[in-house]
C-alpha cells in the first residue's frame, strides 16, 4: 500500500441547505473539508494510506475534524490542536448567481489552521512517505504554511500539487504565481491544474502548451482538468483524454480534490494513467451530486460499477 | 433613480418542500409573493424604487408581508392594513402532474388584498412616479380593485401591465378580456404577456401579428414571453428575441414577474431594450432555480456574471 | 361494537414547526383535524365505529381528509365531495404569546365543509347508530350546517356534544348561548364542556353547580374538564375527578375532542364513568405532546400502560 | 369496474432524504411501498378495484401499511396481522454509486409477509376477481408464498405477472428461472418484464423475439420494458413502442409497478393497448420524479395532462 | 414617540438545530442577532424608534442584518456597509454541558461590525435621540468601538447601558472593569446589569448594596437580573421584584437584550418602573422560548397577556 | 491510562425525529449506538483506552458503525466485518405511550452482530486489558455470542457486567436469569444493574439486600440504577446515594450504558467511587437530553461543569 502525506488546512463546511443568495438561506449543513483532507480521503478510498499535516483549534469544530478524518481512515496524528486561534470554517452558497456553480465565503483568516508551520512537518513521516502533497492553497495561508510546504517538499521522495489558486487569499495574482513557481522547482511528480491556473502561472491555457511548459519546469505527469468537458492526462509517453460524466450537480466543490486524490493514489500505485483519470473522473462525478466534498467518493470498485453504467 | 409604482395583492406563498401532489405533502415553505410584490422587489433589485399600493390583514401573515417587503427596499408605506379580512394565502404543488410546473392553490377570496379600492391610491404618489405598474390579476381581484387600477392608470404619467390572466379568478375568459382591454385603452408603455393570454385577447399568438395589433391598441413596448424558449422585445423601431438559459427548474413561479419588474425598471430607466431584456431573462432563470419567487432575484452584477458564465 | 356518527368539519392543519409567532415560522407541517374528525378517530381508537358526515372540496386537501380517515378506520361514505368550495384549512402557532398554549387562525369561510346541510344527514345511517355527536363549531359553521345538526339530533337515539365554543366563528356569544340551548333541547346524553363555555352558556362555573344546571336542561352525563388540573365526569348517581397527568406540552390542540371521543365511545359501550374518564385523560395527555391531533391516540392497552406508569 | 387481486408482501421502505452513500445519510424518510402493493395502488389510481393478499407483522410498520392502503383505496380485507414475525423493511440509496439509480437494502428475511402461504388465499376472493396478479419477487420470498401464487394462479380467471427478478432473493438465477417459468404454465394474459430478465429467461434480449417466445409459453400480451429508451406493447395483433417522457429522477424505485398496475388496469378494462401503455408510461414518469413509489401516481386525467404538455 | 439610538455589532447568529456538543449537531439555523441590534428590535416592538449606528461587510450576511432589522423597523440608515472585512458571526451551542444554557462561539475577530469608530457616530442623530444606549460587548470589540461610545455618550442627552462581560472579548475582568467604569462617568439613566458583571465591577452581589454603589457613581435605575430567579428594578424612590416566568427553554441567547430593550422603551415613555419591568420580563420569557434572540419579542398587548394567563 | 474490552454489538439506531406512535413518524434519524457500543465511548470520553470485539456486516451501515467508532477513539481493529449477515438495526419510538420513555424495535435477528463467538475473542487482546465488559443482551443475541462472553470472562484479568435484562431477546426469564448467574460465577469487579433486573435475578429489589446478596455471588463493587430518582454505589467500605439530575427527557435510551462506561473507567483508573458516580450521573443526564445514545456524553471536566452549575 502506498503512503501520501498531504499539508494543509482542514476547515468546517456549512453549506446551504436550498440554492440561491445566502441571504435567504435558513439552514446550513454541517460538513468537514478543506482541499487537502477531501485530497487524504480520496486517497485513502482509491486505496493508499494518506496522513494529514494540519492544525485543528481547541474547539469543537477542530475535534470534529480530528474525529471524522480518523472514521474515514485518514492519519490524523499528524494533526496538532492549537489553543491560540480557532478551526476555520466556510459557508457554500449554491447555484447564485451561476446554476451549477458554487460560491465560498471563508472565516479563515488567522485560524489554527493557518498557523501551519516548519515545526509541524516530521522530518520523518515525510522521509518515510511516498509522495508529499500539497496546493497553492495552503501557500497562500500564511508565511509560516508556505515555509512548511517547502520543508515538506525539500524532504520528499515524490512531490505532488493541485494549483487551485483561490484569488481571495491572495494579495495579487502575481504573488500566487510567484509562489507556486517556487515549489514546482523542488520537481513535482504530479501536477494537477486547469486552463485558467495556467493562464496565471505560465500565461497558456492550450493543454498540449501547457503540458510542454509544465515539462520545462521540472513536472513529470500533468492531470489538466477542463470542468464540466472533462479532463486531460499527459505522461512521458503518451496523453489521454476523458469525458466527464453527464450528471446533475448539486455542488460541485471537492470535484478537484477528487480527481485529484484518487489520480494520484492509483497512479502512484502503479496502475496506468489511462484508468486512473477514468476511476478519478467517475470519483469526481458522484462527489458533485452531492452536498460535502468527499462523502461520496466510491470505492475503485464502485467508480468501476458507474464506468459501466453510463 | 426611477420611482415606479405597482398596485396588487401581496400573499403569503405555502411552497411544498417536496415534490408530487400535495396530499401527500407533509411539510409547507412560507415565502412571500404576488405578482406586484414580486414586480416590485424586482424593479427594486434593478435599481428602481417601488411602492405597492396594496391591502393586507391584521395578522401574522399581513405583518410577515410588510416586513419583509421593507427588508427588500420596498415602500410600503402604502399598504394599508385592513382589520375586517384575512391576508391572502396560496400553496405550491411542484412538478405534478407535468414535471417542471406548477399549480396554485389559492385562499384569496374575501381577503384583505382583493379589498383594495380606489381610496388606497393615492394621487400625489401617482403623480410623482414615473410610471404605474399593475396585471390582469388585480384587475381580477374585485370590483374595487379593478377600480383602483382605472384610478392609478388615469392618474399615472406612465403605465406598464402585465396580462396574466388566471382562468381560476374570473368568471369566464371574455371578463377577463373586456377588463384588460379596457385597461391597455389608457395607453400602455410596456406591455408583458405571452401567446396564450394574447390568443383569449386578440385571438392571435404569432409575436409579430400581436405586436402589430397591440401597437393599435396603444401599446408602445412589447415584452412577448414564450415560457422556457425565450422572450421577445418589439418597441417602436426594432425587435429582438432572447433565448432563454437551460436551468433546472424547482419552481417557475414568479418568473414572469422578474421578467417584468426587471425589464421595466431598466428600460424605463433608458437601458436599451436588447440589454433589458438580456438581465430580464437572466433574472427569471435564477427564480426559477429556487422555491419563492423573489428570494432569488440579482443585482444587475449577478445577473451580468450569469450571463458570462453561460 | 357501539356505532356512532359525527357531523362537522373536517380541516387541514398547518402545524407550525417551530414556536413562536407565525410570522417567522419558516416550515408548516400538514395534519388532518377538525374537532369531529377527531372525535371519530378516538372514538375509533377506543373501539367504537364512527361515521362522519362532511363536506369537503374536490381538491388534493380534501383528497388528503378522506385518504386519512379511511385509513384510521372513520367510515368516510359520508363525507362528500363538494366541487363548489375549497377544503377548509386553519393554521396553528404554538407557544405564543403564551407558553403551552396554541393560537389557531383559520381559511375555512365559505369552504366545502361548512356547506354540510340537512340533505347530507342520511336519516337511514341516524337511526342504525347508537349515538350522534356534534360541536358547537359545526353550529357555528353556517346555517345549513346549524340545520344539519338539527335534522340529526332530532332523528338520533342518543345524542353527545361538546360545546366547543369558539368565539372567532360567532357574531357574538349570545348567538352561541341562543345555538347551544336550543340543541340540549334534545336530550343530551353525554356533554363534554369547561367552565368558560359554561360560564357563557349557564353563567356558573362551578362544576357542582353548572351539573345542577345541566341537569335540568337534559343532560345526563357531564364531562366537565378543567385544562391542566384534570377533569370531572357526573352522572345519574355519582361524580368523579381526575387529575390531568403531568406532561410537556408541543400543542394542545386536539386534547378535548380526545377526552370526548375516547370517552363517549367507552362510557356508551358500558365501561364505568370512571374507568371511561382515567383513559380519556390518559388519551388526552399523549395528544399534547405531539404536532397533529389525533396521531397519538392511544389504543386502550396503550392508555392503560401510561396509566400504570406514572 | 374491474376488479383485481394482487398476491405479494408489503414493506416498509425508509428512502434516504440525501443522495449518496447511506452511510453518510442523517436521515430516513418513510414510505409504504413493495411492488405488489403498488401494483394495486397504480391500478386503484387507473380506476380498478384491488385487493391485496399479504401479512404484516403485529407492530406499528404493519399498522402503518394497513391504514395507508386502505386509505389509498386499496381492499385490505385479505391483509392478515401475523405476530409471528415482523414486518419488512428496506432502505434506498439513492444516486450512489450510479446516478439516477437507486439501490434497496432489504430487512425483510422471515417477515410476516415472507410467511403469507396457500391458508391466506381464499378462494372465493379469487374466483370473483376479473384477474389475479403477482411478480417474480413474491415467489422468491419464501416456499409457502411461492405455494399461495401457484393456488391463486390455478384458480383465477385471468393471470398478470411481473418478472421482477432481484438477484439477492434468489439462491441463484436457476432457481428464479425455474420458478418463474412454472407459474408462467398456468398461462399469463399480461406479462410485465425486460430484457435483463427475459435474458434469464429465455436467453433473448431482442423485443419481437422475446414476444415470439413468450407468446409460445402462453403468454398473450407482454408489456416489455425498456428502462429510460421507453416500453413497448405486443398483442394479438399488433405492437406498439412508446417513448419515455425526459425527466428528472429522483428515485426510480416503483417505475415498473406503476407501468404493471396502471396498464394492467386500463387494459383489462378494454382501453386500447397504445393508450393504456401510454397512460402507464406517465404514470411511470411521475413516480420516479419523486421518494416513495406510489405518491406521485396520477389519475388518468392528469396522466393525459402530462402527455400534452410534453 | 421615543427615540432611541443603540451603538454595537449586528451579527448573524448560526444556531444549533439539534442539542448537544456541536461536533455532532448537523443542521444550524440562521438568524440576525447581535446585542444592541436585539435591544433595537425589542425598543421597537416595546414602541420606540430606535436607530442602529454599526458597520456590517459587504457581503450577503451584511445585506441579510439591514433586510432584517429594516423589516422589523429598526432605522438602518446609520449602519454602515465596509468592504474591507467581512460580517461577523457566532455559533450557539444549546444544553450542552448545561442543560437549558447556550454557549457561544464567535467569528467576529477583526469583524466589518468591530470596525465601527467615532465617525460612524453622527452628532445630530445622537442629540436629536431620547437616550443613546451601548453595552460592555461593543467597548471590547475594538479601540475603535470603544471610542465611539465615548463619543456618542459624550454627546447624548440620556444613557442607557447593559454590562453584558462577555470574558472571551477582553484580555481580563481589569480591562473590563475600568473600561465600563469609564463609561458609567457620563452618567447612566438606566443600567441593565447582573450579580456576575456586579461582582467584577463593584466586589458586590447584594441587590441593594449594588443599587447603592451604582447610585454613587450616577446610576438613576438600575435593573438587576437575576437570571431564573427573576429581576429587580430600583429607581428613585423604591424598588420592586418581579419573579420570572417558569418557561421551558429551548435557547436563553437574547433574554437580557429582551429585558433591556423593553424597559428602557417602556420605562423613558413614562411607564411606571414595576409595570415596565413586568413586560420587560415576560417579553424575556417569550424570547427563551425560541431559537434567536429576536423573533419572540411580544407586542405590549401580547406581554400583557402572557402575564395574565400565567 | 486504563484499557478496557468490551464484547457486543453495535446497531444502527433509526430514532423517530417526532413523538408518537411510530406508523406517523415520517423521517428518522440515524445514529450508532449497542449497549457495549455506547459503554466504550463512554469509557473512551472518562479517559480510558477501549477496544470493541464485534462483527458488522459488509455494507454501508457496518462502515457507518466502523468508521463512527473508530473517530470517536474507540479502537476498532477488533471488529470483524462478516459478510454473511446484515447489520442489525433498530428503531426508536419515542414519548409513546410514555412521555419520556423510549421503545426500541429490533431488527437484529440472525445480523453479523448476533453471530461474534468465541474466534473473535483475541486471547492477547483481553489477557493484556485491565478489565473486560459485557452485558446480558450480549449473552441473548447467539449461543456463539454467549460462548465468546464466557471465553473473554474467563481469560480476563477484571469483569465488569451490566444485567442489562431485554425480555424480547430472551425465550423467558428463566433463560436470562440462568445466563446472567453463569457469567456472574467468574467473579465481577463491577455490577451495573437496577431492581428490576435484580428482582429477576435475585428475587429482591432493595438495594442494601440486593448489594448483600451480589457480594455472596462474588461481586465487589455494584451501581444499583434507580433511573429518574438517582443512583448507589457499594463498595468494599461504604454505600453513597446521588440524586439524579433534573432535566428535560428527550430520549433516555443510552443512559445506562453513559453510567457503566464512566463509572467503570474512572472508578478502575483510581477515582473515588462516590467521585465516579457522581460524574456517570451527570453524564447520563446529558445523554437523555438528545437523541442519539452517545454523542452528548461529556469530557470529565464538561461533567464537572454540569454538577458545579445545577
Amino acid at each position: 500500500m502506498i503512503s501520501l502525506v498531504a499539508l494543509g488546512e482542514p476547515l468546517i463546511q456549512l453549506n446551504a441547505v436550498t440554492p440561491g443568495p445566502l441571504r435567504y438561506v435558513a439552514y446550513f449543513e454541517k460538513h468537514v473539508a478543506g482541499s487537502e483532507a477531501n485530497f487524504c480521503i480520496a486517497a485513502t478510498m482509491a486505496g493508499a494510506r494518506c496522513s494529514l499535516i494540519a492544525r485543528v483549534g481547541d474547539d469543537e469544530f477542530g475535534r470534529n475534524i480530528v474525529e471524522y478524518l480518523r472514521g474515514r481512515g485518514v492519519d490524523v496524528s499528524h494533526v496538532k490542536v492549537d489553543p491560540g486561534a480557532p478551526t476555520g470554517i466556510y459557508f457554500v452558497q449554491r447555484h447564485f448567481p451561476v446554476p451549477g456553480r458554487s460560491r465560498l465565503i471563508y472565516y479563515r483568516k488567522g485560524s489554527a489552521g493557518s498557523r501551519v508551520g516548519p515545526d509541524d512537518v516530521d522530518s520523518s513521516l515525510i522521509s518515510s512517505a511516498d509522495a508529499v502533497h500539497s496546493t497553492g492553497i495552503t501557500l497562500a495561508l500564511s508565511d509560516s504554511a508556505n515555509r512548511a510546504v517547502h520543508k515538506a517538499f525539500g524532504e520528499a521522495k515524490r512531490r505532488t500539487f493541485d494549483t487551485n489558486i483561490r484569488p481571495a487569499l491572495w494579495p495579487d495574482l502575481a504573488a500566487a504565481r510567484r509562489a507556486i513557481l517556487d515549489v514546482l522547482n523542488y520537481g513535482v511528480d504530479v501536477l494537477v491544474t486547469d486552463p485558467d491556473d495556467t493562464q496565471i502561472l505560465l500565461g497558456v491555457r492550450d493543454p498540449e502548451e501547457a503540458y510542454r511548459k509544465y515539462r520545462e519546469l521540472g513536472v513529470q505527469t500533468l492531470v489538466y482538468k477542463l470542468g464540466a468537458e472533462g479532463a486531460y492526462v499527459f505522461w512521458n509517453g503518451g496523453s489521454y483524454f476523458r469525458d466527464a460524466l453527464k450528471v446533475a450537480v448539486e455542488d460541485p466543490t471537492g470535484a478537484g480534490d477528487a480527481v485529484a486524490g484518487y489520480f494520484v493514489a492509483l497512479y502512484l500505485s502503479g496502475v496506468d494513467p489511462r484508468r486512473a483519470l477514468d476511476l478519478a473522473v467517475a470519483a469526481s462525478a458522484l462527489v458533485v451530486g452531492v452536498r460535502g466534498d468527499n462523502e461520496a467518493l466510491p470505492s475503485p470498485r464502485e467508480a468501476e460499477e458507474l464506468l459501466k453504467a453510463l
